[in-house]
């Protein structure tokens, strides 16, 4: 069909094409097996126009992480990163760069796994700071210094990206942030009537390694760590976790770390996260690098 | 799922939630039977969220037309109508309306006859006014005057509502035309080995109902019906299709009726047309009614 | 000079202007005599482009309020109204409004009685309800009703416009607060060397009409009385007031009054403040008269 | 009175202010004497807040060009090119660097010399690259590289970037055009009764000078210098001279050279140039050092 638009292009409407590149970018899902998990786990990757071009050059990299009830291919097919970085690279808004979306569970917390920490029967933080970050740099030509790494997500995935952020500071220049399950509140995780249930476990690991409480609780060195990442914290007026994102970004100002905060139009939806990657991929392009 | 997300909200992050409504906008797709095509055509119907609840309250419609190699369906899965307008209509930027969305071929222009203009074999114009419109505008509570009917679309859809709205100012209050197929060179027709291939066709009929020659040709009287219309075209630096725009918005500024016109960043690509319904909704809804 | 650029316009550039109109919105800035504080207070003026050629049309009304150490022209000056209405209206994204800039105070705290509310020795509240609303409303063919009544303002007049906006549900249909001093914490008063200075009675005057504190301590019928209000706040992630908007705003959502937010990139400046108006005016715009 | 408001914030509201810098950016406006043109001319100059602080640093430059009618110091007056500066450094959207505006002329082009290029009288572009270019640079820190250095302008000084940018492609990686000037159709020097007379003059000028037909009449080696540079054209609907950019844009693909477009709304305004610093200033941003 691609041709047949071109053809339509070419020859009805008379235009002289502009130099055609045989390269796009592209997007693929693939598996790797995870022996921390004992399974299989899928990830998608977006990779650059000139990916195929040029077979020695080395790029950036951004994790991309989900939310709960979806899986690793949800950022390419509703979040259109292809699409979005197509039109920003094309601009010169964002920077070329690979694009990693992993898979934390594929799926609804009841019946699967989930969730982007460690915790009984699932090492999933173990897993991806052994096993998947280094799987996929190495396969994927990434650079693999913090200057060229940066990490964002969606509601759990931001609270996953933040948290990943806070503990590896050594690994990323950057972390945005979006509508982020940054915290749950105390009393969340005593409302489950069966607490060994998947999604019970889930709400006490959040609990546990809350976004908020790292840095309330951080002494000098662990705020100067802090301070050498760029953070990015977005979330909409109408968002269930709104007050969750006030109050880390709160905590950073009190602590001195700065960071970006934006309240924009909307709640916890699919337009939201999309309309953010405009924000998102140029903030982290400018920052990766320097 | 969604009551599994809903569960999680309420019991774990503690929120009192604001007043849940039972009602949402939904889409739906059907099909009519049209005499004047001799066969079933589909169509895509958005309706706002006070539809089921107010079973007497009449809405505002806006149709809005898909581009060549593309179907009903396309606005809704790809441009994401319904997302959009419920952000749009819950911050008070659009207003509550019906949004159709007709089929004008199916597909593939090769395969199947196609286009919004009557041609050998394909009246569609005429099943769109004569058929389509009254069908519609009866089943879904359409208020059907022109203050509260608008056409928009994308590419041969943005020649089409351009072209719908000249040929009937007395029915529609606003237009808006992303990336339009405004016109094609006159030698674009003569490219075609078989002139009675269903492409060649469809390339006639858009040189035949050129929205640029429409208004270079149109009389005082035309002119002034013209100016009864509020216009809005736009179309990205990268589009193969600008030329053709700035012909028709040239034209506009000679004949002295008023016009916007944006030129922004992209391409000939989806990820404009969703943006341009940012601009497009809120346009509209300001115009309808006044 | 501008007959000179239009002459260059028009026999220079060959251009056919279109329609010109001998009417234009302009800026005027007037005093009245004020038997409540006992003195001349000044106040500016946009009047809109139609304002001269239709002597007998009425029109909706805002008020827009200056912060501390500014004065009445400051909006006009360096917020550009009347560039920014000129814009909007032209585009069709503000209706057209004459915008009152009222004067409270003349500059410096420290030397001139300030503020928006009633204190000793400035009923500046008492003056702006029983003086200068009437007297502006029936000078300029305001309409004059709730509908057509919005009012906004920046820091002390952000905190003013929402306190008048929640003790005179009755006159405004909207309030768009900008970097708005919403509250002062207890703490502040204390610190004064001098508590009857000018500085430190306005800081009292803030506390006593806390916006924040008006909220949750409202009763069932007061909230509904905020409800009949459409609520917009707006402030900057830089800026040292986003802790007593956050509070505002929390108190909002705890007691179910719809209310728009936005934490926008920015500081306590007036480039803030200029882009504000962008999303100020089309919002009160898209309010008045529904 | 900064100190004023600094006294309200800190003791008042009860904030521990961020890190207070005692560097600030500043405006700073001078002469130098040209030997070129006999006279002395004026400059003003945006420095960085780094500037005071780091008496070594080196600095990327932007040349920021007025139009007609103006002089040096309108681009910090109304343009607020210092607050909007200040905005994208802290926001990271735009980096450091030293803006540079020259006077052209001094204000009516009836009464005294005018424009940027060489003509009887007024050897302004000799001026610009002989004496006034290499006397800033030396003065103000600047790198001095064509990696480093960009140009800009409105209108008048639209065209004169341009026209620079064309003729100087060994010292400017970026241009950015707003409402440019890009060129007058040949029956408009006719017009003036007296050819002799300043605008008649000028006019004659921009006319020898086109940026169209520079493009048009380019042969491949100079099409490949203007390759070298990074072009963006910036021009409202309601602009007088949008035609005239329409066809430098149109002559841009034609010679198959890459160039930002936009089309945003509005006219030959103050709001829009404005506005327009908020896309240049970051463009020029991403392009210097690349």
């Amino acid at each position: 069909m691609k041709k047949l638009i071109l053809f339509f292009i070419v020859s009805v409407c008379g235009l002289s094409l502009y130099a055609q590149t045989k390269y796009q970018s592209r997007v693929m899902t693939d598996t790797l097996y995870s022996n921390v998990l004992k399974a299989k786990r899928a990830y998608t990757v977006y990779l650059p126009k000139s990916f195929e071009q040029d077979k020695n050059k080395m790029y950036p990299v951004l994790y991309l992480l989900h939310g709960m009830w979806e899986k690793n291919d949800v950022w390419m097919n509703r979040g259109h990163v292809k699409d979005v970085m197509d039109c920003l690279t094309a601009g010169g808004e964002a920077r070329e760069m690979i694009i990693v979306c992993p898979d934390a569970g594929g799926g609804d917390p009841n019946i699967f796994q989930n969730g982007y920490f460690d915790m009984p029967g699932w090492a999933y933080e173990t897993f991806f700071f052994t096993e998947f970050l280094p799987y996929v740099e190495k396969r994927f030509r990434v650079m693999g210094d913090k200057r060229h790494r940066a990490i964002a997500g969606l509601s759990m995935g931001g609270g996953g990206a933040t948290c990943y952020g806070q503990r590896h500071t050594e690994l990323f220049c950057a972390v945005y942030a979006m509508s982020a399950l940054m915290d749950i509140p105390e009393e969340g995780a005593a409302r489950f009537n069966d607490p060994n249930g998947k999604l019970a476990i889930l709400t006490r690991s959040v609990i546990e390694k809350s976004c908020v409480k790292y840095v309330t609780g951080a002494n000098e060195e662990q705020k100067n760590e802090l301070r050498s990442v760029a953070w990015f914290v977005d979330c909409g007026d109408d968002d269930f976790l709104l007050d969750r994102n006030i109050e880390f970004y709160h905590a950073m100002r009190q602590a001195d770390i700065p960071c970006q905060f934006r309240v924009r139009d909307g709640g916890h939806t699919w337009e939201y996260w999309h309309s953010a990657l405009y924000i998102c991929l140029p903030f982290i392009s400018r920052l990766m690098g320097v």
